[in-house]
């Protein structure tokens, strides 16, 4: 892939949890700040994990038909049900669950994120392409200050990545060809199934997504069309400078 | 409707042309542009006119189901079509007349706008709501750097405004009861449909939408839950200060 295939790209398009946003730390710390005003106490970090563990097989779950569509806060909420009783988190109104399960639309973005966005924005449209429903999207930008063009979800043709249909949405939506169109992600899974539809493809390292012991994710040299180490590396690589 | 009525409200969507943006200012330059660099010579208010005025019966055709869903921009170069035809405009190359008809991407915000826009975020999540597809609102943002939080467009829905499921498409992707989304607009049959959809609804004044010598839309004073001088003054009846 050389620097002449990606003159084209148009617009970048952005996973949002573990690319843009750090949703382990802020779960955690919701989590735990909600244990200490209530007195309960559990791993936290692995609580976070498996919240997000689950959150896979209950899109396949809406992808196999067994459940309808259904949006990601509701996903979450259902997982959430399960964790409360496993970790026996006892006494929790619906309402302070409800605040807990709206942990996801408080995380906060990685360091480098707005930097990077906003000298991305002066040259491509930026959006989202995220699995989360546009309402969650929307608060995490105005939490974090994420300077989107437009906000692009799974939502908006009732399919998952990485179904076919998601990464079609913003070519078809912003008038382009999947080639012009970007997407940015930390997971190679998200990525292969954009190159599948034809979009490029960019990898952005997130070290931190799983936890200071966690396991991040790598690529090979040369598996995504660019492989960044954040956003204002990413930008560099696009942009120069 | 007394301010605690309005204290609900989470979040305001704007219609666009004429509203946001000064769609004859724009267009009538554009159209100027072409004729000086042609040595072509007409109305061009007039043309601008035209253009905005099949601009309805268009949609119409769509909404009765004589057309299939035919987005904004498709629909002004069929119009346009028939004005270049119909004005004598010759020898216009079809890439030409392509980029005569994004003279609709290319217009320019009210004076006002972005001011009252950057306050109003601050407190609301602010988004379109227009009948224009959604590659023509990002161009249009991104050109007059309109910061929106969110995209709404009938192009999402495949209904166009006046229909009631474009009215519920904001509050449906926000989470939100219809009467906690704002309509804002210059047109009265706008926020007429707004109001039958359950939405709480703020004209704005534009007295140049149709040209120093057009007729602007007035309003009786209590048809609508606001009437705003301004988005600055919008902002101002809605957070004080």
């Amino acid at each position: 892939m050389t620097a002449r295939d990606l003159a084209g790209v148009k617009a970048l398009v952005f996973d949002v949890f573990g690319t843009v946003v750090d949703w382990r730390g802020g779960v955690v710390r919701d989590l735990a700040a909600l244990g200490r005003s209530r007195g309960l106490i559990a791993d936290w970090g692995q609580f976070a994990d498996d919240w997000r563990a689950s959150y896979p097989p209950a899109m396949d779950r809406v992808r196999k038909g067994e459940l309808p569509w259904t949006p990601v806060d509701a996903l979450h909420r259902m997982i959430l049900d399960g964790l409360v009783a496993k970790y026996g988190l006892k006494g929790l109104s619906d309402a302070e669950t409800d605040h807990l399960n709206r942990a996801w639309h408080r995380l906060d973005p990685w360091p480098d994120a707005v930097a990077g966005l906003t000298r991305l924005k002066r040259h491509f449209v930026i959006g989202t392409l995220s699995n989360g429903n546009v309402s969650l999207l929307v608060d995490l930008a105005k939490h974090g200050h994420l300077p989107w063009d437009v906000v692009f979800s799974a939502e908006l043709v009732r399919h998952y990545k990485p179904d076919r249909e998601a990464y079609l949405l913003p070519a078809a939506l912003l008038g382009l060809d999947p080639a012009a169109v970007m997407l940015v992600a930390a997971h190679p899974g998200d990525l292969e199934g954009a190159s599948r539809a034809g979009l490029r493809t960019a990898f952005v390292a997130r070290p931190l997504e799983f936890g200071a012991k966690g396991k991040p994710h790598q690529v090979a040299a040369g598996q995504f069309d660019l492989n960044a180490q954040d956003f204002n590396d990413l930008a560099h690589q696009l942009l120069g400078g």
